[in-house]
């Protein structure tokens, strides 16, 4: 049956319809259709099914096209193509469709939307292809665009819109309400008002609420709310996010070093700020750069990867070099060659804990220099206790399994050792970095896992070579 | 200087103060000046300096302060004490707290809250404990937080604010503006009225920005924008929040399954949810569970970390019982003790990485049935390249470090087979995991380990005890 409804007939019932399933995955039957619709180059349909689709919608169908397929989507929908639906695919992706583009037809593209989401979309081209591009728009738009560039990547200058409505502190409740029913010209949301001098200096805001609330007579200054959370331009947009999330706020101005207000950063962007930086953190813990995407070429990625698993490498030959240094005791007695990964393993893995929980404090400020003791006091009797109680479990397990009770005593104690050593290494190591102004959630994990697969292999030899007279 | 200033005027100068530093941490001197004030019993600079103070910094306060003082300040404040501020402080404080408080002390403190800041302050409580407080709250405030309560942990029913604007839809814009102006009893802040009908069934919305643009004498149907994004009440957050980031939606109403309107919820609860999801996600790929706090207690700590390292003691006893059935070949060669670590170590990075990228794009929904197998096909080409990239270093490194060549060959081909197996295994076992419907971030870590490990051993000691005929 649908195989045979018309193309046009399929988009209209499409597009009025979720493109997702229960878990927000996109429906595989919407990107056959698409797809269907690239190889008859059917225009039409496309318009019809995609246009006025959300373009969080748009991107998604985007990331899961081809390359080849996605350029031709572009291409046949033409002035339809709804340009912030590149702000919601990887970067990856964007990249390649913008290159695939004419310059002047980007530049029309990124003339209608705001500043936040073409700054977005320019952000990771080169120089010189975003130069042509700016060349390209509008005087006021090159203007606001060129000067949110000027701010550095990451700033709160590039994540604000710069569209806001701004009204002297001589007006009244009516009349601005009476400017806002007759501007043609407004920002497509808004939930406040800002009041500021001829200057552009800010003196407060007045949200919408209070705005219907109030007589028309009544002068804006008397209802306005001073400003006590203000972003500055080129502070860092995680700091700036951590202010949104620790006051709750909706939105907030944004500030030149002058004081005077140049745009407002509104609570979806810092959403994506918190998203992208706890991707981050989670990338690299787990030993992936940052901005490691899933659309990365096999050779990027492997490149990428290459790094992390070099210093590793180092460090795992660090730990064999103790190793190597009791060859004659790990020939004498092969029940340790057999045994000492474990001991390396089980207070890697407690480090691993310790860090985690360390690396997230830090970030989310509940670690501090005033609490740092108490933390590392807690860590190393947790690594204390769970030590005692692995080295019973492990002791008892290897004494039976080498029906050597010695050998049961000797792992006893190194384990016991290491994950003292691993909980220590796992909250100082985050903390020290953090003191030098590195952020720990890249570089703690190679320094941990060298002390503990030293302390381990270490420890176990030691205390075996002691014990069993070797 | 500072140390002569009677209390009450160093409050009055620190109210109008910062309370944090650039980074966002809480000064010191706060919380010196708190536990001064504290150990003078000086309830009215006390009552000065916090009662103005923004929740997140009375939160923030809390939380620096040890749990005698915490209950102090508690008592020393009385009704001065806002009740938000436990919405900012961990489950275990939060619930200390409360447990000192006399429950009608608590009704009085929560019946000052909106819905959602006050469930999420009892939810942590139990049953009964949460029962004796609900009954002494007024009946409407009771009313409301049972039926909060009724709806799963989790789910957007408990999250959501039954405090919202909702009027007829055969009123003008100048009735509802009449409405807002003459009400006392209105949400403190809201962006959006709603429109329903007389079984409160949702029609739309009407943004406050539209409302203030528009006639009085228009019908509030003309204006209203019919809800393409409701949620219903038991909706897991989880996916709420997906939904919000997505959409960059700023509020979203709330509906039964009577799609009755029964609450709205906001971006900055959804914030909140973002939050701590991103955080369960790092603590649990780092072995850690996900409501681990950084005020648990010691013996909480270890117990809860305890299951997860007798889960890699398991995994590791079976990379040694590997180790252990070459036994014979260890104790001939000594070189493949020192070395069978060094693959085991570089497998398990490699797969951790992998791992790391799979586990986050399944939580992002970026990995699905649809990309899944070119996403399997790019991970085991990375570890091809970077297997054939360590077996060269590797190699290089062993021959000259043993001076001997064929130890160098054996070490490179297994470094090849456990990149490879690892890379397989990093992206193969989170996938199964999703598809069984248990949580990748939590699971995957042991399987992944045990593939690298036991892959690791056994194909370098195949290869070596093949390779030099042992």
């Amino acid at each position: 049956m649908v195989e045979t409804q018309p193309p046009l007939a399929r988009a209209l019932e499409w597009r009025d319809r979720d493109w997702r399933d229960d878990d927000g995955e996109l429906l595989p039957e919407v990107v056959d259709i698409v797809c269907g619709m690239l190889g008859e180059a059917d225009a039409e349909s496309l318009k019809t099914l995609v246009s006025d689709a959300h373009e969080a919608d748009v991107g998604a169908l985007l990331a899961q096209l081809d390359p080849d397929d996605r350029n031709r989507l572009v291409e046949l929908l033409g002035a339809d193509f709804d340009f912030t639906a590149l702000t919601e695919v990887d970067e990856t992706i964007r990249v390649e469709i913008l290159e695939e583009m004419e310059p002047e037809q980007v530049a029309e593209g990124i003339a209608e939307l705001e500043t936040d989401d073409a700054v977005a979309i320019l952000e990771d081209l080169d120089e010189e292809e975003r130069s042509e591009i700016l060349d390209k728009l509008p005087a006021s738009d090159r203007f606001a665009l060129r000067r949110a560039f000027d701010y550095p990547e990451g700033s709160a200058g590039r994540r604000m819109k710069d569209e806001f409505i701004a009204v002297p502190p001589f007006w009244t409740v009516g009349q601005v309400i009476d400017h806002l029913r007759e501007s043609a010209d407004l920002p497509d949301d808004f939930t406040e008002i800002f009041v500021v001098d001829p200057g552009y200096h800010l003196q407060g805001h007045v949200r919408l609420d209070r705005l219907l609330r109030t007589q028309r007579p009544v002068a804006v200054t008397d209802i306005l709310e001073e400003e006590t959370r203000t972003v500055t331009a080129s502070e860092d947009q995680e700091d700036v996010a951590f202010m949104f999330e620790r006051y709750n706020l909706l939105s907030a101005p944004v500030v030149d070093e002058g004081n005077r207000l140049v745009g407002v950063l509104t609570v979806d962007d810092i959403v994506d700020v918190i998203e992208e930086e706890a991707d981050a953190d989670i990338k690299q813990l787990g030993g992936v750069k940052a901005d490691e995407e899933i659309s990365d070429s096999v050779w990027t990625t492997a490149k990428g990867r290459f790094r992390w698993l070099f210093i590793n490498l180092i460090t795992a030959f660090l730990a064999t070099t103790v190793l190597k240094s009791f060859e004659v005791q790990l020939a004498e007695m092969v029940a340790l060659a057999v045994l000492a990964p474990i001991v390396a393993s089980q207070g890697g893995n407690a480090a691993t804990q310790t860090m985690t929980v360390a690396v997230r404090a830090l970030a989310t400020r509940e670690l501090g220099p005033r609490n740092a003791w108490r933390i590392v006091r807690r860590e190393v009797s947790v690594g204390f206790i769970n030590g005692i109680a692995f080295a019973i479990i492990t002791g008892t397990v290897a004494s039976f399994w080498f029906t050597n009770a010695n050998i049961g005593v000797v792992i006893g104690l190194a384990l016991v050792c290491n994950l003292v050593a691993g909980s220590l290494g796992g909250v100082l190591i985050p903390l020290l970095l953090d003191r030098l102004r590195v952020d720990p959630a890249i570089s703690s994990g190679p320094f941990v896992t060298t002390v503990t697969d030293v302390t381990g292999f270490l420890s176990f030899l030691t205390i075996a070579t002691w014990w069993f007279k070797l």
